[in-house]
């Protein structure tokens, strides 16, 4: 059974007190959290199960699985050896920052080198909050559409990163690239995109190098 | 050029008070409201060009597009001959019942006899508010997985019907209608789950039969 915590919205005004106090926790421990964030049913998790096999040995991982309600993640992520805390958002959609801090405040940091918080699934709330992360990204799923970018904007703007998933089914589902990456442009020069296919594993290299890069780049020692 | 409006959310305490004039100015011009709500990318949009084809002479149809930004959604519900009012939520995540009726009001009501209420794409927020609809209609697209019952229960819960969409790509997601079925019944047992696809037209004739029959039901002058 993995663990569950129920957690509570902060003050909106406050929100970036909070995320203040999730980066000196991490600091203090010399974590790193990445948010990942994404539609119902992008693949989440399935690209979470990828990662923590396409990092095993070289970095100790724990996942905060945030949900409206059930388990069923927390139980998938624990399956391949990650510690997994399933965190109730009690109806909320997306987690703030206060909300990070208690599910962080769940693990013993310091057994950890980095965290995933995976958001609820949505578009539109867990862009407007910081959670503190040192890294936002985002899974867009290829039969969502290419015009994404255009209806939830602000995603698309704060993300550092476009994991473009089930690219397997680009053809069936009448999926530009070229259009996507168009699209995102107009809003984000900096967003790395990279297509990719959790359940084939294709393109997943391609992340997990992005990923070891960011993680020798933030080299806690330097500050 | 859609007409564009921007509306901005009401109290939420007072939500009740707002649905039960949404409802009220309905009554009074004979006039039905759907709720129809979605992830991003399930097919709404899609799924309303095909139901203003298959209703086309029979009805009189409107669409309120709700979404955070663009237009892009009510130029395509024109192409198909009906009126679009393009609803901009100001960064909501979802239609309350105060900014249902500011949308509603843009429109002279006499000319319709069914209007849709596209809802921001979210499975969250959308379904903690009523927004004085006569229906409640979900789309659940089957690369979303039919595992979502469990994640997004109040969603499941409160909608009367459920359209299963991309039933076309259900091998390739390894999607499994019975289970879908199963997860739904656990939380509702009186929605009604149709399969379809809005892309290959498959199991819309159902959709459309459906629909019919509720408008029918729906004889203002028995009340």
């Amino acid at each position: 059974m993995s663990e569950i915590i129920e957690v509570k919205a902060g003050i909106e005004a406050e929100n970036e007190k909070y995320a203040a106090e999730v980066r000196k926790l991490l600091r203090h421990h010399q974590t790193r959290l990445i948010n990942l964030m994404a539609s119902p049913g992008a693949g989440k998790t399935s690209l979470l199960e990828q990662t923590i096999d396409g990092l095993k040995g070289a970095y100790r991982i724990a996942v905060l699985e945030a949900d409206v309600d059930a388990d069923v993640d927390a139980r998938r992520i624990e399956a391949h050896g990650a510690k997994a805390v399933q965190v109730h958002t009690g109806g909320s959609c997306h987690m703030d920052a206060s909300m990070t801090l208690q599910a962080l405040q769940m693990l013993n940091l310091d057994d950890y080198d980095l965290v995933f918080l995976e958001n609820v699934g949505n578009l539109v709330c867990p862009a407007e909050f910081d959670t503190g992360a040192d890294l936002k990204v985002m899974i867009l799923s290829v039969p969502e559409g290419d015009d994404k970018p255009l209806k939830y904007p602000l995603m698309f703007k704060v993300t550092d990163c476009i994991l473009v998933n089930k690219i397997d089914t680009d053809e069936i589902f009448d999926f530009d690239l070229q259009k996507l990456e168009k699209n995102v442009a107009s809003l984000n020069e900096n967003a790395r995109i990279i297509p990719i296919s959790a359940f084939t594993g294709s393109g997943v290299e391609n992340w997990i190098v992005y990923l070891r890069e960011k993680l020798m780049a933030w080299n806690y020692s330097c500050h």
